[in-house]
């Protein structure tokens, strides 16, 4: 959405903030669309992580900071240069882009769909977008019930669950600690439109710690088959937490949105210490290890 | 296909033999069967291109040595221990999931398949398995056309654009020497059928170095938004150099088909340099870098 509407307004260059993801899909459909891109991304950001944003071509940025502090000086640098925002919250047809979740989940569900849905929260976006292509979809009579939401964050940056477990209508920023970089998000930008989403969906707002992310996310590569990094695997660490709590009963239709491939973070999932076995290739140097097993 | 197999025939454990790729893969389709999975990688396969096997709960052994050397000991150990064999070419299953490839180009196409498809080669499954599905699809009666293949092979491993341009029977195994880790395979273990595939298609085999590969990474990544790891980019880069010396006419209709994402192999995204600027959070600091360009 962000880099059509770039081309729609006659903008040659495009700036994002993010802690890797978004920078990197923006930085593919700049490339396909001939725009420049600028990405601000924190100082922590992995070099594996901007692989792909350095591949499409952008000009990647790490600033001394967080993505606290990436965001604000690229909200600055476009007010200043010209150039074509895209930072979430800030553009607001990144949520227009964001819904079409949505609309693929009920099409996906055979115009059923489930009675909550769980979404990681940074800034919000997700939370927000997801939360706006349902109530769409139901006023278009396209499904006949709207789920519940579910926003899920690190507990070492959950801005967004204690001001909803405070019932409050600001949110206190913090500073991130938490190794789910996706969310390390301390202003969540999208407060807002977060809030209204769940007050409206009469939702959830509910933090996991660390271990509870990698935890699951080890559960949903051994037991699913799918590598997700620790921010795509936070809902599932959440569906966990809320069944366990009672607050979603077992015989409901849940889906955790997964955000993010593991392979955006391979280190968080050999944070668990599994590494390989290194042998001769012989098959006396194999016995030992094969006996283990079966 | 093979790990359907493995539960048809009652096997609870599988092995195969990779340099990652097809590792990860059985790895995930065995975790969702709740198979036992072995892989053998070579010594030298980097750890983030394991994070996903180990993740599954794959049991990973590097074996001191390259591919080849992982092949032989897999097959030895399927004979000695009754674990089902999943080895490319050894399992004959793996063809037949292969081509399905060919299944869904008809379809993307269609129905009016290019004039040529372009594969990489390593074992030589993908050119066999394509191949095989295209065969079937004409027919059936589903499309009128059969494309020409093209296998591509880097040329520090080249055995089988060795033998084809020989045209020989048999091909010499060599030492691979390539940054193209999917394709560095010395012993190609479905070269009969490989070769059939070409003879079959009136198909062509070439080489490209690594720097073609590495430049043809780039351009599909900046040019086209498209990330792809070097055994992936692998056919663009033959496909610029058969259009180059005249034997593809560019006016063709042509197919090249990428098999594994960057994000695989990062470290050979980043071989060219490239880096991002590291600043101070403020406009001052970012001035003179946002002048060079806009």
């Amino acid at each position: 959405m962000a880099s059509n509407k770039a081309l729609e307004f006659e903008q040659n260059v495009t700036a994002i903030a993010s802690t890797g993801n978004a920078a990197a899909s923006m930085a593919a459909h700049a490339a396909k669309a001939g725009l420049q891109c600028y990405v601000f991304v924190p100082e922590s950001t992995p070099i594996g992580k901007l692989s792909q944003s350095i591949s499409y071509g952008a000009k990647v940025i790490k600033v001394k900071g967080n993505y606290d502090q990436a965001y604000d000086l690229a909200n600055e640098a476009c007010a200043t240069f010209g150039w074509y925002n895209c930072n979430p919250a800030t553009n607001p047809f990144r949520t227009e882009g964001k819904k079409t979740l949505a609309y693929e989940l009920c099409e996906q569900f055979s115009w059923h769909p489930p009675d909550w849905v769980i979404v990681p929260v940074g800034n919000g976006c997700n939370l927000a977008g997801v939360w706006k292509g349902l109530k769409e979809f139901y006023q278009l009579g396209f499904i006949s019930k709207k789920p519940r939401m579910v926003g899920i964050q690190p507990t070492g940056s959950s801005p967004v669950v204690t001001a909803y477990k405070k019932n409050s209508t600001s949110f206190e920023p913090v500073t991130p600690n938490t190794l789910a970089g996706a969310l390390a998000v301390g202003k969540p930008r999208n407060y807002i439109k977060a809030m209204n989403s769940l007050r409206e969906s009469n939702g959830i707002a509910e933090s996991v710690t660390d271990d509870e992310i990698l935890e699951a996310e080890s559960m949903l590569a051994s037991k699913e088959g799918i590598f997700a990094e620790p921010g795509g695997a936070a809902p599932v660490a959440g569906m966990i937490k809320l069944i366990g709590t009672g607050v979603i009963d077992r015989h409901d239709k849940i889906c955790c949105v997964i955000t993010g491939n593991g392979l955006k973070d391979p280190e968080a999932a050999l944070k668990k210490g599994l590494r390989p076995t290194l042998i001769e290739p012989t098959l006396e140097a194999l016995r030992p290890i094969a006996s283990n097993i079966s």
